[in-house]
């Protein structure tokens, strides 16, 4: 499970930093790749790097704005050229689905997979046996979403060495014992499954919000997750102007970090007007003030998750 | 006058070629550029260039296929970030503007300049004192169309020398002679002011055409032009391929260059699987065969158009 940053931009793309979109790779947990926005020449960026369009198996957007949602119509389509034929699930708010359709339709496009659209509200917005995506509103003017993405917990793995001590050989058998259940054996013994368990493995919990001011909802969202991706468009002395526009400061995701107990903050929607290595340093170190794991993200930078110690 | 590629692959966007494009450049002629066609990551491509978004006055599309026009949405919001705030007028088939409204409207965006739709169909899409724009409809399955822009013929240059060998100082009269009208000096003499100004000047004809198979109607749009662009999707051994896919191979658009006595004959929208030196060298030659001023294009390529000799 890793985090790669494909644009770290805000509003208008930059030759540093493209408009937003954030891949968060599974690829050993379900060969599968989450894209979270999608501002234009998304599908461009990834030309740089392995990923293979065809392997994105869900797409959630945060906010209708365009440096997040452009870049769809095209990566769709390439989607298909490239010879995609797996659903595709797109997750976001009320407009989504018509933008895109619209798009589609008025070009001719005609793709080689189905796609769903999901028209989020608050709440768990996707769940199956190995995640749950939960979806909260921000403050951005706009509807604005945070995802909080969990990993459930892993079951504890097959204590082979034990097993094999009590002379128990590979087959249907260790399925029982996986499941924790209760076990006779030839000679009459009865053992607990449980016994020949190691610890269950905790989940992971990565949290990507959409663009937002400081708002109590994140804590809540970014609560104990091994990685935050918060919005930091401003430095924190244009506190004003994050406000105005409604956006955060450096110093005000770093905050959401403390608080939440979040173990690792990447800071990510960075204004072009901050562009010398001085500037950014200043951007990172307002925030390491606050809380001390904190980064800035840039273009391309890959996040490692790793799992948790049990 | 000049003509600059910003995107010359075909279908979707590579490495080395990024989807369709190209920045006519009359700054000179009127501090203004025009674009035809406009893919997605236009603007990302444009910021590796000279070119302001504030100073494009017209985008014209040639047909609706994503390739072409996915990338309208972030040019007119960038343009507005940016401060644009004269008119923007796009030329271009049915769609065009629902596509383009409803992209801006979904996304909340606001422009600080109005824009205006030419819904086109073939004849004069446009003409002021300096330029015609013509249309005509090509060959590629939906409606695509080519456009010939026809510079109108300069009026010729006062002969200074000459008026100041009768004593004809700067003034009002200045612009009758350049009217060419009669004027009547203090002694009576009467002159003919064709006889104080130089040769006409023929303008220039730039012709760019949108995908389209082999046909006749290029021909009429590309007659003696200064510069013909035509697409070459495929080498001439693909011209069952070409022909399937309504596309050209490098032969038949050499072919459109020299019947249409066109000076110089711009190939572009090359497919991905022509990549290497070898490949690409094959395609120019290919044309060259039949028509030796022809030139393959590449991303950021400027082709000057120059001022035709009297």
């Amino acid at each position: 499970m890793n985090v790669m940053f494909l644009g770290t931009g805000a509003g208008i793309p930059a030759k540093a930093r493209n408009v937003t979109s954030i891949a968060l790779q599974l690829l050993e947990e379900r060969k599968a790749i989450w894209l979270f926005d999608c501002g234009e020449a998304t599908q461009h960026q990834i030309l740089h790097t392995s990923i293979k369009p065809r392997k994105i198996e869900k797409i959630f957007i945060t906010h209708m704005h365009g440096d997040h949602i452009y870049g769809l119509p095209g990566l769709i389509s390439s989607r298909s050229f490239q010879g995609g034929e797996d659903l595709l699930t797109i997750y976001g708010p009320r407009g989504l689905e018509e933008f895109v359709r619209i798009s589609l339709s008025v070009s001719h496009s005609h793709l080689t997979y189905p796609i769903k659209f999901i028209e989020i509200e608050e709440g768990i917005v996707f769940e199956d046996q190995q995640f749950k995506v939960i979806a909260k509103k921000l403050e951005h003017g706009i509807d604005s979403y945070g995802y909080r993405v969990v990993e459930k917990d892993l079951p504890g793995k097959l204590l082979v060495n034990k097993l094999e001590a009590f002379s128990i050989k590979p087959g249907p058998i260790y399925q029982k014992i996986k499941e924790g259940k209760q076990i006779l054996l030839d000679d009459g013994t009865i053992l607990e499954g449980k016994d020949f368990l190691g610890p269950q493995q905790k989940g992971r919990i990565v949290t990507i919000l959409g663009d937002t001011r400081y708002t109590e909802s994140s804590l809540e969202l970014a609560l104990e997750a091994d990685l935050l991706v918060h919005e930091a468009t401003f430095s924190e002395e244009d506190e004003e102007l994050a406000y105005n526009y409604y956006h955060s400061t450096t110093k005000q995701a770093a905050f959401i970090a403390r608080n939440s107990k979040a173990k690792k903050l990447l800071l990510t929607h960075i204004s072009s007007r901050y562009q010398t290595e001085a500037d950014l340093m200043k951007l990172v170190e307002e925030a390491k003030r606050i809380y001390p794991m904190s980064y800035l993200a840039s273009d391309f930078m890959q996040i490692e998750i790793p799992k948790n110690r049990v």
